[in-house]
């Protein structure tokens, strides 16, 4: 039984406790969560997570990494060293995304050292064997796709990316649209050359009775994929992009009907003043399951900089109501990331996604603000650094512009300005005994709908 | 005459013009927005700004750059190397916050090499100078305070932060009230230990006439300060904040009426869903004057990464209303920023402001993105680089994770989405002849209230 499937049933599964431990809320918050769909916890029954994670309403926000070797980059060691690095820093799930070197046998190594949740997009594995076999995607088989996801199920991926809802209407929806860059995701990509060169409906919604069978069967996460999503501001929210949120909602509600857990994928590039109504959208058509937005990017303009469009565009649809924030890295739009850039992508998304969790109310959130807060008020130094949602770069930063009196920072020196007030206003001792009124905002999860 | 004089009698100025040149308006729209307040242009009589900026209602988001020596690093080369990399990053303006070394001699040099408005708190060089000489800034008197400030206003100071809304009623309240981080202002710390210390008004607000014939003297735009603003998100919009803010409406009023710019200096740290409220509330309580908000950074755990943190915050601001933006480095909170610290700080700043402008449509930003998307459509990779915000670090990062094949990125290498699609949906040239329908919100500058 999938955890879709317990939790309907009124049964506690192990990862259901170990999630609500993490999120400091009932358990039963959790199995609620699930059963009405709200919830998912991507944990595929061959695969023994150690630290499965939920993810959807109510809870924090949270965080995915993509890595993976291209045809440029097949180094496996250097994608194990990001996987590390993707873990130290915090990434709650992780997603292999490789197209070079030999896929699957990197898949498996990844699998072996990722405790989190891992995802894939199998289409890539499938795709590239077929194109290096036959010389097109468009050779590719409906039946050499469903191998390549029955075999990732079996390996213990815990959630895929499949782009369900590139259909003929959708599709078509596009072609009239117009738009200044089509298609950029590269599952999107392969589908809609295949629908095109085969003049066939994509099999990923043709064949999706028997992608939940082999979800069910194996309790993988869908990730419905948004292979219409826009990569251009320009796109952002276009006839394509909706139409295939339609259909994604429909595919929705069949993976419930049928156990399997489900969540929907997002943009993309889209303007801020956009994206509160883009989770919105996705809510209401998708009747509240959990959005996993990628990014979003919010200007085309900064490749080189693209972990800060993301966090700007992924705190904004964090606090709309996004679950889950893939990260994007300073490489994004320019090559493959290096290990460095996945630690910069996964801490500029994880303080996205901090920012909107309090803004939200999320529990416990805002207690890690004060604590930081009073630490600084008590210059107690240490403690900053080892509350920094990043010590190493914290205490690294400190170090290196080093203050004489080690009281203060090298800002101000002598002239700071919480330290030079404490005279007149007190210390934080004596506030202590009169304590300041903090914000009553440590909030419960969301209610259910 | 200052230009909101000027203005007011329909005297188009030089400075107006050459802003309205650089936002692509009528040199009309600058003047009527000066002449109502709403608009401030920055330009000391006494100096020669090769480059003035329009800050304000409808207008590009603008960027300030905080650099200047502190006690534990004085050097006056590293300040001015932080000059010429905020200008070269794009900065619209420079504040001088010099605490250490000669301050009014590091002032001069900056003031020399700076074509863009330059700002800076002149309480600095009067607290800084008195406590070297007598001990405390409790022994600072009000004629050493507006001796300083008349010096600089006649060594072409373009705009000065006065902290003029600390008063005995704010403060008061800031008592009542309780903080968790009390006072994180420099000169709003000063000004609070002077007042207590000597159980007085603060002169800023007693003499607040004074300063209006100094300002309208050689035309220094006030940049109204924030004493009491918010340190830590618990802090955030209470009532001594929101009680300086009102005071300061009243003295935006005041200083209108003498002639004189003004523009009102906003907080600081502010939960992600305050941040809207606070522009709406600033607009509303200071007459619409142009707002000038530090950060706002959405969360306090971060340090290292403050950067990203106050382009968050700052996107939703400038969106909101915002017009210009206090960067903030990766050292806030840490140390003095270094020259690279400068660089990042820049360019966060000016992507949120940007992604602002997008979402306000303000004339002319959308078209960025759009040639940007195109020549990534195209993959005239000359192109996006040339059209990055920061050139330098596009062509970097692409070099760095070169492809094989030059015609795409090292992230997907032959299997570009952009690229293999094309075969199905036509080509870049294709499309040009049948182009997308671009969306048509290019819009005019916000319309007088």
């Amino acid at each position: 039984m999938t955890q879709l499937e317990k939790a309907r049933r009124g049964v506690m599964t192990e990862e259901m406790r170990f999630a609500a431990a993490a999120e400091c809320c009932e358990a039963q918050t959790i199995l609620d969560g699930v059963a009405a769909g709200r919830i998912v916890i991507p944990s595929n029954v061959n695969g023994e997570l150690t630290e499965p994670r939920a993810i959807g309403a109510g809870l924090k926000t949270k965080v995915n990494a993509n890595i993976g070797a291209s045809q440029d980059y097949p180094d496996v060691d250097e994608e194990l060293a990001k996987l590390t690095t993707a873990l130290e820093a915090g990434a709650d799930a992780v997603m292999d995304l490789s197209t070079g070197g030999d896929v699957a046998a990197i898949r498996r190594e990844i699998r072996a050292g990722c405790p989190v949740p891992l995802g894939t997009v199998p289409i890539y594995e499938a795709a590239v064997r077929v194109i290096a076999e036959r010389g097109s995607v468009v050779d590719l088989t409906a039946d050499d796709l469903f191998s390549v996801i029955e075999s990732q199920a079996r390996e213990g991926v815990d959630f895929m990316t499949l782009h369900c809802g590139v259909t003929r209407e959708s599709v078509a929806r596009l072609q009239k649209q117009g738009r200044l860059t089509d298609v950029v995701s590269r599952g999107g990509a392969f589908l809609v050359c295949w629908m095109l060169g085969n003049e066939s409906e994509n099999p990923l919604y043709t064949r999706y009775d028997d992608i939940l069978e082999i979800a069910r069967e194996h309790d993988v996460t869908l990730s419905l994929g948004d292979g219409l999503r826009p990569g251009s501001l320009a796109d952002a929210t276009d006839r394509a992009q909706v139409q295939e949120l339609i259909i994604l909602g429909e595919l929705v509600k069949r993976a419930r009907a049928a156990g399997v857990q489900a969540m929907v994928e997002g943009p993309g590039h889209v303007p801020l003043d956009q994206i509160a109504a883009n989770v919105m959208l996705q809510k209401r058509l998708c009747e509240g399951a959990p959005f996993y937005v990628l990014g979003p990017i919010v200007t085309d303009v900064a490749p080189g900089y693209d972990h800060i469009t993301s966090a700007i565009g992924g705190a904004l649809a964090a606090m709309a109501g996004a679950d889950f924030l893939c990260y994007v890295t300073p490489s994004e739009h320019l090559g493959l990331p290096t290990v460095e850039d996945v630690r910069e992508g996964v801490i500029a998304a994880r303080i996205a996604g901090h920012a909107a969790d309090v803004a939200k109310g999320v529990r416990g959130a805002m207690d890690w603000d004060c604590r930081m807060s009073s630490a600084r008020k008590a210059r107690d130094w240490a403690k900053q650094v080892e509350l920094a949602i990043d010590p190493v770069r914290a205490g690294a930063v400190r170090e290196k512009r080093s203050a004489g009196d080690e009281d203060v920072c090298s800002m101000c020196s002598s002239f700071c300005a919480m330290k030079i007030v404490e005279e007149y206003l007190g210390s934080p001792a004596q506030a202590a005994s009169a304590p300041p009124s903090l914000p009553t905002k440590v909030a419960q999860p969301k209610q259910a709908e």
